[in-house]
């Protein structure tokens, strides 16, 4: 964590300094915005967190409900949640609260007496196996209180406007194209009816979003025949995996079980079967002690004495994706001016625990698009990438999920192997921890041509960090962790063999990078500081003792702040020292001969190029910015 | 954290709903009151958050200042500080905000070129060698926000009572026995004096302390002839370690450097040398522009371009203890009614970075000790172990110190081996940690009878955690972490070889720890929750796979809170697990017959007892307790 830079920080640093619109923002909902941002769930909030950080754009939230979530909704929080909270600034807060998922246990029938349960395998789960991260419980509103705060604690100062709810939208020409229909649902005003104004809105606004049937856009599939329970519950009870993630599997039916933050509560997923044809959902009103009975017979011969229930709730499962994520008309040549994110335009069973992970990613996909092409940063066209970029993303979500969804729900006499589903969650680990999304091609996104340089960061992929020496202090850190969700991209210069200062790549290419000719400087606006649009920072292959700061180029040492004052925190050293025996060349499979990896501000590997390759770097980044001197 | 047991928790379960006390707390100053704290440094405001986990007392805490700390003051947090912190429940936010000291680098005279300095050894820091805790600088100010988050989320929700200054005060008698004058400083009364009532008062008012005074105590030692000059700077610079620790011995004299938070602060402690014998202090009117000056001539070949000076001042190493640390009276036979905490009774230089951290862990053994005796769970002699326990400490501190100084301060002709320095450094690591405190045999410290059956845990020494399973999610936990700052004991029970539910010595410990006779039982007011003063845990020699937790007993399963659920939370397996290599058993040296190890509330260990060992642990627990049924 980096401040004091621009005036001494004597309370918490997570606080940054107002500045722009979080200067005086109005308590009132104005006439015109920059960015409206319609729901604040995950996907909504992430958005108004990130936005905090552009405070010359000016963002507002709205929301029909008229204060925070108190309960209920998702809860499994996927490493790669856990990755972007960390950028965000809060991951220690929600993991010292959290459940982590350090087990998956499965049951099934007792061979011997089949209408006991037995354990038939312990799994451990893929959160600390694939990343370092851990795979986590804690309810949405937890996590929606810490976008809050970013939010909130982010020099736009952005805060949700509770109490206004989304009617209508139509898209209009001139500086705010679309006008929004709102109505305040309470206080005040609660019933008034308002046009307001936005350069931009998003749908944030859940499955049944009014944002995705204003834009016309059309939630393509079904709902399936077949129905769960849910509910958040305390108990007393002698099934001995009350506090591990299970799944279950008998002939009364299976449950997804899901201990939860606190040391008490657990969400447990009851299977309701087939739904008849001609239900018309009347399997929605199954009361809660229906559920509890079929829990019990689920697991019997343990029983379950339930002493409170938190929430329930009674679903069926759908599989539905939108077709696109945007408004755009490419008939009529117009840009999207309109945006859908999360179940506003994919919904599917929750069992997977990937309906928050994914929503968030949503946001974070857009948030810095919206920042960058708003402060002029970026060309218009960026923003469709949002929709090219997360719908594919959807959809593979949507055949995980499927998959996953009729695996759980087999009868027991359609299982063959006991251990198939445990295989199943392990080997497609990579998916449900959020690490397997791999944006293609595009402005943003570079070809595969010198992948060869740096095979540990795939292009497309999110950066998968790993530990390397600050040099200036010694310690052992995160490469990865430095980049916090701040709107900035990081180019990662990984130095070729010889010393700093010596003769050799990447001296060469840091005398580039400071020309006035550079897309650094071309990119990065007047008076702001150096560091402002891309924050560079250059990895030698020594060890802190090889590494003489005095010779390292002047751009990975910049002067920043009103005061001009040295950034060490840029230059970092790879070998091995007695406090970390990780070297990241080879850790990440780097080329010796240095390699320049390209991060997008949401933490996605943009490009690998060598370092010599400057024509080729400087043509990429013109795809993506617009010159701002 | 468990929470949700007392009702569902929505919001930060750090903040505990409000009790007793703290229901309707009044912002003014009461007449009377339980204890009154009279500072709101680090002492004062860890004894607050203490205290205010036990709402039943009313506590208030005046400070002379209008508000928080804004600067300056103490910055070096040793691990047993951050260990501290993590009882407390916010050591992950300060860590995350905090430097980390990786390394310590020592420099003096250039051989070939005497006048330039040259780094003579890199030491690896302590730290995260000795502990699971880092060795951190970061901010009194920020220290003392996070005790106040503490104080005010506790039940207690006690707030300091700012603007409101000690004056003097008389020990008489009835229930309120000490009369203090006050006067407020700021605010609406201000100029007002004001006679208020405590039961017990503690000083914490700093090396002036006007409480010292009032008691009649006397800081023996004296002012030493060496003055210091302390700043907190931002600069450029090429000296390369200006982001380590260092201790710098030139010519031109000696520098201990501190890297601060955020990445850009340094505080650097200058030697301005001897005073002379009639300086009458003129030597604390050194401006900062000298001090510049000679940090200067001390870095030489290096430069320091200042750019802004946050905090500077100068002092002359005093070293100094108070002969009691409470007004105790032997003669006249009156227990002590007030206290004195960190400078008010000891001080000594601040270069070993140790006065924050022995003040913080002053409050740490004072405040449960005036909570538990408030609350008629512990005689009043109980309080007489606070002086009995801390003066030795603040002795050994000050002897710590005056070596460290002389060594810090000498000239280079005076140093004949240049890791000397870095050897005394090292070789010292557990007292400046803050882990070699040992508490003598005492009505709440044992006697070392049974210590071979747990040899890590030295009986009156702190307990040093180490890792096992909770046998209920298998998640890999730190035994010692469950212990939060909540004023309760622990009682740690190891188990014999045998397996859960079989005949074994835990078993039939279980059985005489569960009847009503049992120290436990007699202990634990009625009404209350089970483990509301004695925590007891199982930890098994098996691994989670071993542990059947229907067969463990029911005193290690108890039900809690107004549901009566299952605490799953009090079980543990030593085995190693796929997650961890660790078998706590082997780690410190447990008797695989099993052992009883019972630790304070301040986290000292008690005693240690073999299970069979009842009639002892009874009888050592009578010393300590009241019985409250």
């Amino acid at each position: 964590m980096q401040f004091h830079h621009h005036g001494y920080v004597s309370q918490d640093p997570r606080v940054l300094p107002a500045a722009g619109t979080g200067i005086d923002r109005p308590a009132e909902l104005p006439d015109e915005m920059d960015v409206l941002i319609v729901g604040s769930g995950p996907a909504g909030m992430l958005l108004a967190a990130q936005l905090s950080q552009f405070p010359d754009v000016t963002t507002r939230i709205i929301e029909r409900r008229d204060g925070r979530l108190p309960l209920g909704q998702a809860d499994g929080i996927q490493p790669r949640s856990v990755e972007t909270f960390q950028a965000f600034g809060f991951a220690e807060r929600i993991v010292a609260e959290a459940y982590n998922i350090g087990w998956m246990n499965f049951w099934g029938p007792d061979p011997q007496n089949p209408q006991n349960i037995v354990r038939t395998s312990r799994t451990e789960d893929y959160g600390l196996k694939i990343s370092e991260f851990p795979h986590l419980i804690v309810n949405q509103a937890r996590v929606l209180d810490y976008f809050a705060d970013a939010a909130h604690n982010g020099p736009g100062r952005i805060v949700p406007d509770y109490g206004v709810e989304f009617l209508g939208l139509t898209v209009r020409d001139g500086e705010y194209p679309v006008e929004v229909r709102v109505r305040y649902t309470a206080g005040a005003r609660s019933g008034e009816e308002r046009i307001v104004r936005a350069k931009y809105v998003t749908g944030c606004d859940g499955a049944r979003s009014r944002v995705r049937e204003a834009i016309g856009r059309k939630h393509l599939g079904g709902i399936s025949a077949h129905a769960w329970g849910v509910m958040d519950i305390m108990v007393n009870t002698d099934f001995p995996d009350w506090r591990t993630k299970c799944a279950i599997n008998s002939e009364a039916g299976n449950i997804l079980h899901i201990p939860r933050e606190g040391g008490y509560l657990c969400r447990v997923y009851v299977d309701l079967g087939e739904v008849a044809e001609d239900d018309n959902h009347a399997v929605r009103a199954t009361p809660i002690e229906a559920i509890i009975a079929k829990a019990n017979a689920i697991l019997h011969p343990y029983t379950l004495d339930v002493k409170e229930v938190a929430w329930f709730s009674v679903y069926e499962v759908g599989h539905r994706v939108t077709d696109h994520f945007d408004d755009r008309d490419e008939d009529a040549g117009r840009a999207p001016r309109v945006f859908l994110t999360g179940d506003a335009c994919h919904t599917h069973s929750a069992k997977a625990g990937q309906g928050m992970n994914v929503s968030m990613q949503d946001g974070f996909n857009l948030g810095w698009k919206l920042g960058s092409v708003l402060t002029g940063r970026a060309p218009a066209s960026l923003l469709a990438t949002y929709s090219s970029e997360r719908q594919p993303v959807a959809q593979q979500l949507i055949d995980f999920d499927r998959e996953w969804s009729s695996l759980m729900a087999r009868k027991p006499e359609e299982i063959s192997d006991p251990d198939e589903l445990a295989n199943y969650y392990l080997g497609t680990a990579e998916f449900p921890s959020g690490f397997m999304t791999q944006y293609g091609p595009s402005m943003i996104t570079g070809d595969a041509g010198h992948q060869n340089l740096a095979e540990g960061f795939p292009i497309g992929k999110r950066f998968k960090s790993s530990t390397v020496s600050l040099v200036a202090d010694g310690n052992v850190v995160h490469l990865g962790h430095h980049a916090r969700a701040d709107g900035r991209w990081r180019v990662y210069v990984f130095a070729d063999a010889p010393a700093a200062g010596e003769a050799s790549g990447v001296t060469g290419w840091a005398e580039w990078a400071s020309s006035p000719a550079s897309p650094f400087a071309r990119f990065t606006p007047e008076g702001a500081d150096v560091d402002a649009v891309f924050d560079l920072k250059v990895i030698y292959q020594q060890g802190i003792e090889g590494v003489d700061l005095n010779r390292v180029p002047d751009i990975f040492r910049p002067k920043t702040g009103p005061l001009g004052l040295t950034d060490w925190e840029k230059v970092f050293a790879a070998g091995p020292s007695v406090w970390s025996p990780t070297d990241i060349f080879a850790e990440r499979g780097l080329s010796r001969d240095g390699a320049v990896v390209v991060v997008r501000p949401d933490q996605y590997v943009a490009h690998v190029l060598p370092l010599a390759a400057t024509a080729e770097l400087t043509a990429f980044l013109e795809g993506g910015f617009l010159p701002v001197r």
